[in-house]
């Protein structure tokens, strides 16, 4: 973790992304926020350094995003993500990837449209092949929660992955910006997991709340 | 609710029935359990009414629990689930009934094998009938916590069906044993809610800890 010097966000512009990029660079980590539009990223990284006072963000193509970074988290819709994996799969070789990407369906984000292979990490990890570990997490983070920085978060994070050493990585990464972390299995763990923000999705319209998420009990 | 006068819980001799044959009774109940075995179903009611030091439970043979029931709470194993379903076809009808039923994978209870259908709930709905509208509740409750009475549940329930009538009744059932219960969504939620069970499995045996389970922040 000393050594990783530089996280890639690609999806750095949107909500849950721009708002891990944000508490990451606030924990002192340097980030590069991508986007498809260069524009697009070097705004999101000149409102992430405006916000803390310092310039910790760069903001860069996705594909230069995952060529430059040490670590590469996908915060990107699933519809488009297949284009995504193409753009970032040079860069990301040898690259731990943090998939984060939910398959919300496109028409109802209480429900999702869960990938043939079962979930999008496996989808992703088929992809990108084995010398990329892919580790799924984030995804019931709030990002609302997120951007509120004077707070920690009051919520959990569910880290899972086949690759063991790559997984500890990630589990420290969430730690590092205040979450508790859990280790919640083997890649095949995303076909429940991507599962979750739907059901947030669901219970946030039906609460009328707007960062509904879980934290594990009896630990 | 007040109407209720008798829950049967079909795989009342089960930890998960038992613990809530348990909390109801305690909590004023008249409460049936049931069992293949009218034995061993007359062996955990006198358990239960030895623990509370008063006759509030008999035990009956599952189709007997459902005719003589006014609500039908099914925490049986996902083998041998469709011929339970047989013996209470009958005895359900014009009844709510709770299903609780998870579909662990007989090899590896960290993992699931999903009905064809999408989940049990659903596929119980279609075998009853319009006649029995099936609410899905109490998948995540740890069975320890249940048995400890002396301790209010630190978990959330979540109830999801069709019938808005019946969930609120099964919501309200939930919250008189000392659960906060969540309206989870529509009988489909249980293609995501019935896997949890998996993942809890996986953190406890990960963590060394026997009952796991989460409460929503955010609410």
């Amino acid at each position: 973790m000393n050594d990783l010097k530089k996280i890639a966000i690609v999806g750095g512009t949107g909500r849950e992304g721009f708002g891990l990029a944000l508490r990451w660079a606030k924990a002192g980590k340097s980030v590069l926020i991508g986007s498809r539009s260069e524009e697009k990223a070097r705004a999101a990284a000149e409102k992430l350094n405006a916000r803390l006072g310092q310039a910790l963000a760069v903001g860069v193509p996705n594909s230069l995003a995952a060529h430059q970074a040490d670590m590469i988290v996908l915060t990107v819709p699933y519809q488009g993500h297949d284009l995504i994996l193409q753009a970032i799969r040079e860069g990301a070789q040898g690259k731990i990837v943090v998939e984060v990407t939910v398959p919300l369906a496109p028409e109802d984000p209480t429900q999702v449209q869960m990938p043939e292979m079962g979930s999008v990490a496996e989808e992703t990890q088929a992809f990108l092949g084995p010398g990329s570990p892919v580790i799924g997490a984030f995804h019931t983070v709030s990002s609302a929660s997120l951007k509120r920085l004077d707070q920690p978060p009051d919520h959990d994070v569910l880290v899972f992955g086949d690759h063991l050493q790559a997984k500890e990585e990630v589990l420290r990464l969430a730690e590092l910006i205040g979450f508790r972390a859990l280790d919640a299995g083997p890649l095949l763990a995303g076909r429940t997991i991507e599962r979750l923000p739907a059901l947030l999705v669901w219970l946030n319209k039906r609460y009328q709340k707007k960062d509904i998420s879980f934290r594990f009990t009896g630990l």
